[in-house]
């Protein structure tokens, strides 16, 4: 019996033990996928009056987006992508705005609170049920990450928020309570812990070696054994001291700290990124249930990504009571199958499907 | 829609969302329990051969304790607790104990890693099948914690070990492969993150106060809105932060560091505790799956404490990427039924069943 590596995070403090002990194939992480649809779906075209006002809505007219707003008691149809208030909101903002402040309290030596200030919404990515990233057409997913950017461009400037997180949850098993390909948006008060960390290893790496941290990394991994594709905007890898097996991030290659930094030709590049590395995922492993988060500070130092987290372990006693995560898959063997998945992925994607 | 408060952990930094906006009963926690079980259960009496050999078993001779140790080839019969090596281990003691050092590897700028050393342990609880703690024998609960202190006292004191984790999976969706009663022992070379930012939170409010924040923290949660249970030696209540539904913790209420410094009474009374207050998360939630695990370091600013996480939600896309928490469940409601199911439960506890 060999002895197991742990690995430390590229920047945080971060700890994984790559435990393959028992050898992994990707069929040994195969699930049934549990499929549950209600009657009727709220996010389907013709049940817009289901949910509240749209925020934004894109409508193809002769050839251009269009951007409109849902008022109350008219929705919008024909739409493109549409973005929703969360019907149950974690994080809301202040009833008057600029009326109330975030405001940490501190009672008696002791507990601390805040308002839960912010935004939650919803963006629906399609009029079709299941046009998830991995089997989308790119020009559907085009519209998708222009959203993305609109309402983070919106949320970011508001007063009371310090951080906007775009988060995918696909599958039963990913907690998605809705089946039809949607994203969600929390803006919250502060940067949250898990990017602050980042942010501040990154920030003390440029102050010392004059270079961006990640920038650093892409650079590494680009040609070693993590590395899964890249097109001349993006790059996918499994990290180093992945704790979840067949997590991979995708990165712009050029630095920039969030997505509006991104040019049209990046945003399609990246529709092609997810489209091609969230296909080799289903193809690998039969559409599992995973998470997506992007990670991204309007800060010189921080250079925004996607992390992509496959729900295929459970996060056990061990995990959760101690911070140190058990992954069983080695980010090395991940790579080489989504590698492969990949390229027979952009094989598949043909002319026509790519801009259907 | 009233907005939510943010709640910090009263140590470490991490935060978490009660959002309570949908509002929750116990029942709509309840799941259906998957039960799996395989043909034949290799923890189960008559199954020795098919584990390696015990590190330690507890046989009843004469109304006394024996503590025996299997050989190659030979497994003990009539045991009350078994404690083996897990057959797929994280963590693996050095080849030659003292002949490997667990050092932190850096290479080039960069990748740092080390030698998963340690040790990783299963405690299988009892000869039968399904005696889980909320609904075992007070009497055989007793061996049980016993093991863990004389595990834990072993393990401790390896050179290269640096914490013990006892945890305890219960149930598949909290990551339990074998359904026999059973707890996890995993002995790692450092303190991990979680724990050890609690330790140095204690040992600043220590410095600053000259008083221990966990028995400050008590002294507090014993007369608010989150107790739950207490006896002589034991409290339970929920934490002001949890970041599960239904989240517990039980703590001595004697400042103690690690279970080694329970008295045999305290150890009677924490069977109890444990009967009593995982009793009633059964009786309330229809026997959930949980995870718990013992916080414990031999330092006098510390005082050890077991976190019961219930498996009622899905931490998704948001929790993953941000390392901030959302719970539906205020404490406080959970505490309510809680305190009532555990009232109910000890009422249930005849005396007879208490010792049988």
């Amino acid at each position: 019996m060999s002895t197991n590596e742990m690995r430390k995070d590229y920047l945080i403090d971060r700890w994984v033990v790559i435990a393959t002990g028992r050898k992994r194939r990707p069929t040994d992480f195969v699930r049934e996928r549990e499929v549950r649809r209600g009657a009727v779906c709220p996010f389907c075209p013709g049940n817009e009056h289901m949910t509240p006002p749209a925020i934004l809505v894109y409508i193809e007219s002769d050839g251009e987006i269009v951007k409109e707003r849902d008022r109350d008691g008219f929705r919008h149809k024909g739409w493109l992508v549409r973005c929703i208030p969360n019907l149950y909101p974690a994080f809301t903002p202040p009833r008057v705005e600029g009326s109330e402040r975030d405001i940490e309290k501190k009672r008696w030596r002791d507990y601390t609170s805040r308002d839960a200030l912010g935004n939650h919404e919803v963006v629906v990515e399609s009029p079709n049920h299941d046009e998830h990233p991995g089997v989308a057409r790119i020009s559907q997913l085009i519209h998708v990450i222009n959203a993305y950017k609109d309402r983070f461009s919106q949320l970011i400037a508001k007063p009371y928020v310090g951080y906007v997180s775009i988060f995918r949850n696909h599958g039963v098993d990913a907690g998605a309570s809705l089946s039809h390909a949607h994203t969600q948006i929390i803006a919250t008060p502060t940067i949250p812990r898990l990017v602050g960390e980042e942010l501040e290893a990154a920030r003390e790496h440029y102050s010392k070696y004059s270079e961006c941290a990640f920038c650093s990394i892409l650079e590494r991994e680009r040609e070693g054994p993590r590395f899964i594709w890249e097109n001349d905007s993006f790059i996918a890898f499994t990290p180093w001291a992945s704790i979840h097996p067949f997590e991979f991030w995708i990165f712009p290659r050029r630095h920039q700290g969030v997505i509006t930094d991104m040019t049209e030709t990046e945003t399609e590049d990246l529709a092609l990124a997810m489209r091609v590395c969230l296909g080799a995922l289903n193809r690998l492993l039969n559409d599992p249930s995973y998470n997506f988060g992007f990670h991204m500070v309007p800060d010189a130092a921080y250079h925004w990504h996607i992390e992509v987290y496959p729900r295929l372990a459970i996060w056990a006693g061990f995990e959760k009571s101690t911070g140190v995560y058990i992954n069983v898959m080695s980010p090395e063997a991940a790579a080489v199958n989504l590698r492969e998945a990949a390229e027979r992925e952009e094989e598949a994607l043909t002319g026509s499907q790519r801009h259907l």
